[in-house]
């Protein structure tokens, strides 16, 4: 693998999680995948070398890839309303580098491309250097690896996107990973009741470590889950987030906020083709329907403020990690998130 | 007509505007309206009579009828977060009053039921007192009864819903009184660029006047509005209001938004049943969806002001009257409605 111009080797170990499922089945239907490609975009790592102008890191360095890139230099990021670089979008939406339109991966001579700037599901990557935030070396890369993608969307979600305040109903639709971390971000800030829902009622007793004080499964009810809770909350919810990617989830997570100011925030990701509809009345009687991408956070300059505050406890890691393997075990851990007992497995190259 | 308990009677001359066609022809999709009954919720009139427990306005007032009702003291008006008031919705949205559920209007013994809380379309009304604001006795009725619903919403979309900073590009969907009124609003915060799309380019010389910096008619173009949009302004508006009634209109308007951080609002009232639709990743990627109802403004508490705002010639209110006729002529300003050269028809009661 080549290491020139504007790019970053990590070197061994780089460990990845297995990242929700959703998103990665998703990733063919939503993401425009080019095959044949490495996976894999939620990990931590130690840079291996850089490229001739990398200035911000430099060998031994530990980092977090940034499948999210922050150039600081763009429209997008000198906007301050928005984390959604635009620098190497182009590239790493197509599988490849910025510099030369190409891969840095190979089989026997035939080029395999890149996924999301990130394709963590190796021993050793090429990234952008805008993709890359560089953090505390103490800080456990089998942990914080976390940090890459699923943890700081739900936090992000509720602090930077909905901007939840203290005494708010908040209902979350999924307790999956990014769903649990909403409801974390929103125990935080202050949320009076947090109404957890999923299909899968073996969540709910996890649930409870993260903040969620009320259950409903859609499978109790007759009712639309729109009405269940609009009656269970007096009119209706104050924020809500979609953790799933189900698009008729999605409406109900809008039709479920309080009339007049409810805020519905979209964190899952859809099959591709796939659309949210609903009245137009909904939002003319003053509901909001917003989405986020991780959470909002700006990559380079946030992740490492998460780190902080995981090390100095602050926000939870450890607690989303149920399962540890190796990466030659990556095709188990695939079959673990299908049961759905799995929250976040970590794969590490050397065990 | 009777006038016990919380009710008003307001005297001749009501002045009532024609209202912005759509909504007139939506009202018997979009809202229940219960036949027969009395129509019209955009005047301006004096109070005649009060019932028992009136005690903010009294016979002589000067007054605009609120179909948005401000009660100050339900959960919507303490909220902080909207100008919904919950309190005499229950009544007025099947067309009778509070107190006895009954209707205050009949022909030989046969009741006509109330439409909006308001029934403008009439020489004598009688609406609840949380119903009324009370104005300037100096204000031109024959002028500011417009204040009771189509500018108010415009300007209000603008200044209350999106917020719209200095600097900002803003596309206005649909011409008519409220979008002129939107484009109004817009210049008013230091738009940038204000762009009126509008399928009558008819339209597009009086826009001029207020704020209106270029125009796009969508018939004009082979691609997507959205996409033509889009390409105009690298990469999208800052704000975008529909300002119509049409689903796939409000579709073109959020994508048209910037990535990022475009806000879309819907001020039109589409027909009952129809649906909205867009890809989830619309949102994921930043964009907003929003609607209003009367701009978000409170009525009794903001009306005065922005008829005070009219007096010091700040907002315009004139200029959107074309026409003038008397009750009598209704069917003629209807008629006038539908041609389309008329963005709004006073009606007097006497002339
Ligand atoms: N927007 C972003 O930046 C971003 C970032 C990370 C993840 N995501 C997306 O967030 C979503 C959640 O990720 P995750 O890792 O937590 O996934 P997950 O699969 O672990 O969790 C999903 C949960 O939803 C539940 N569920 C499924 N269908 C349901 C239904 N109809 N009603 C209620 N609950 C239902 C499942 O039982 C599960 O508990 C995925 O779509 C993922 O792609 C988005
Ligand atoms: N949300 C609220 O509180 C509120 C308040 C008042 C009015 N409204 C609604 O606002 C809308 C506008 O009201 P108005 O009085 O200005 O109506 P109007 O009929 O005078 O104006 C509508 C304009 O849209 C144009 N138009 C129609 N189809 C179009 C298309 N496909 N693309 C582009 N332009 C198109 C017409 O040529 C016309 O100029 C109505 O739907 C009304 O019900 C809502
Ligand atoms: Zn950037
Ligand atoms: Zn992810
Ligand atoms: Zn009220
Ligand atoms: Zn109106």
């Amino acid at each position: 693998m080549a290491t020139r111009g504007h790019v970053i080797t990590c070197k061994d170990p780089v460990l990845c999680t297995m990242p929700h499922r959703r998103f990665i089945l998703g990733v063919a239907r939503t993401l425009r995948v080019f095959f044949r490609v490495i996976l894999g975009h939620e990990a931590a790592g130690i840079v291996e070398s850089v490229g001739e102008c990398v200035t911000e890191v430099q060998p031994g360095d530990h980092v977090i890839p940034c499948y999210q890139a922050e150039c600081r230099e763009c429209k997008f990021c000198k906007s301050g309303k928005t984390n959604l670089c635009g620098k190497v979008r182009a590239a790493t939406g197509v599988g490849v580098m910025m510099t030369d339109r190409k891969s840095r991966f190979s089989i026997n001579g035939t080029p395999i491309y890149h996924f999301m700037g990130t394709s963590t599901f190796s021993q050793y990557t090429v990234v952008h250097d805008v993709s890359v935030a560089k953090i505390d070396t103490k800080a456990p890369l089998d942990k914080v690896c976390l940090l890459g993608c699923g943890v700081p969307t739900g936090l992000g979600a509720v602090w930077n996107t909905a901007k939840v305040e203290s005494g708010s109903i908040v209902a979350v639709f999924g307790l999956g990973t990014v769903g649990l971390a909403v409801a974390e971000g929103a125990k935080a800030a202050g949320a009076s009741r947090i109404i957890g829902i999923d299909i899968d009622s073996k969540k709910f007793d996890v649930a409870k470590n993260f903040g969620v004080t009320e259950f409903v499964n859609p499978k109790d009810h007759d009712k639309p889950i729109q009405q269940v809770l609009v009656d269970q909350t007096d009119g209706g919810v104050d924020y809500s987030f979609e953790c799933i990617g189900n698009v008729s989830v999605m409406r109900a997570a809008l039709e479920c906020c309080h009339k007049g100011w409810g805020t519905s925030v979209i964190v899952g990701v859809a099959a591709s083709g796939q659309e949210i509809c609903t009245r137009p009345f909904q939002l003319v009687t003053g509901r909001v329907w917003k989405g986020t991408a991780f959470g909002g956070f700006k990559s380079r300059s946030q992740v490492p403020w998460l780190v902080e505050k995981y090390m100095k406890k602050e926000i939870k890691v450890d607690e989303y990690i149920t399962h540890n393997l190796t990466l030659a075990e990556i095709n188990k851990a695939f079959d673990l998130m299908h049961e759905g007992d799995c929250l976040r497995c970590v794969l590490s190259m050397h065990t």
